[in-house]
């Protein structure tokens, strides 16, 4: 059966996650994608569709580059797969580009690395137009002491201390290639990119950038919790809304369709 | 009475727009803010506060710097006015500051200028998380014609031909202080100030400049369907969720007291 592999952006708001729940436990993208892939197969029973995605954001995240993998039970012309993939979607997750690809690529074991950005405005009343997509912390930050805490991610870690219960994942460690912080005016943006991240891990990355910037944790102590790896010692993850998936990087691309 | 002035900020997206209906037609930003001045003067029958806003936005507009004016029946101090006022509004609706201000003091009336900013993706399919505060118009337009018809509304008109029905003006002249188009990647930014605007008048503005962009409507059309005063003869007005009252300019400022 043909594969292929479709880039996603959606807004996480509305969302309980990426991950389809065994229990009804509310709307994920995975859910309204297989919905929508099976609806475009005829939705008879033996047409369901299982979709495999790069990074299973949790509720709340957004993305602007989510990438997923599934097999349809024919050709699609990439072009006409987007068109009519987003005519099945709801408004708020809309496919941007869909490709054929091989049969040994897989969204999340293929991906080199994953890039997500977090917003954090820092003035005292977050603006009403900034709440869905920026997370509010009205603190005065050093900003100083906030780089310095996201260069300690740099490199090869045993991350066990960022990592949120109830990952299933085999090691804890992983390389983060990229940890920047620059301020637009009072706000704060962070990116990250990683050849994996565990489960709330970047929210753990920024609830440690904050901690480090009011004072709470200083560099030697944010050393001495990742050094212990035990997420009980660490300070607590940001807010979801502040957090995007912005893309993912494989080791071959091509053959895009993008509209 | 002591007489004030707020400005707010808020996302328009689940409101009727700004003003109070006499029949009951939804939530209005007017009346959440009413209700929360009502509340902070003890909540009695005759307690009841109205205000007035220097703009009052339509249905799905939003503001970053909207001003309104009302009477309480105590001094507050300004500080203390925007944290209770934050207090009992609802998320979708801050206000940023406060100031006291003299009995002749009028938002709309004693306003020299407002300025609109109006947000529209141009891109094919638009990203989920842009869709709540900038429109959607998958056309390719072309730059130098949207810039001329931007640039016919500078000055002193009639804008007659722009102004939806319903309105209750005197006057139907209006003077553009400023209008202004500027492309971010492929998303059209126009900025527009003028000395006061008719209802829709923005929308319609926005609608010509689609119009000139596509060719559907070329300059002279435009400049013969402004001179018309025929709001028949215009294109059709934008829609609602791209449109943001920046701010509101007074002949003197000071005394805000601002978080």
């Amino acid at each position: 059966m043909p594969h292929y592999r479709v880039t996603l952006a959606y807004d996480g708001t509305d969302f309980a996650g990426w991950q389809a729940q065994a229990e009804d436990r509310g709307r994920t993208v995975q859910g309204v994608l297989e919905d929508a892939l099976h609806r475009l197969c005829g939705g008879a029973p033996e047409a369901k569709v299982r979709v495999v995605a790069a990074g299973r954001t949790d509720a709340g995240v957004h993305a602007l580059g989510q990438v997923a993998c599934f097999r349809l039970h024919r050709e699609w012309a990439p072009l006409d797969l987007v068109r009519a993939l987003n005519g099945l979607l709801p408004a708020d997750v809309r496919a941007l580009e869909a490709a054929p690809t091989d049969d040994g690529f897989h969204a999340r074991r293929s991906a080199l690395s994953k890039v997500y950005r977090y917003t954090l405005d820092t003035v005292p009343v977050q603006l009403p137009t900034r709440r869905r997509y920026a997370a509010h912390a009205p603190f005065v930050l050093d900003r100083a002491k906030v780089k310095a805490a996201a260069e300690l991610f740099l490199g090869r870690h045993d991350f066990a201390s960022l990592a949120s219960a109830g990952g299933s994942v085999k090691t804890t460690e992983r390389t983060v290639l990229r940890s920047e912080v620059r301020w637009e005016d009072t706000t704060l943006v962070y990116e990250v990119e990683a050849d994996g991240f565990l489960r709330k891990m970047v929210r753990s990355m920024v609830g440690a950038l904050l901690a480090a910037g009011r004072g709470t944790h200083d560099l030697a102590a944010l050393k001495g919790a990742l050094g212990a790896r035990d997420r009980r010692v660490w300070p607590p993850p940001a807010e979801a809304r502040g957090l995007i998936l912005v893309c993912v990087k494989y080791p071959v691309r091509g053959g895009e369709a993008r509209l």
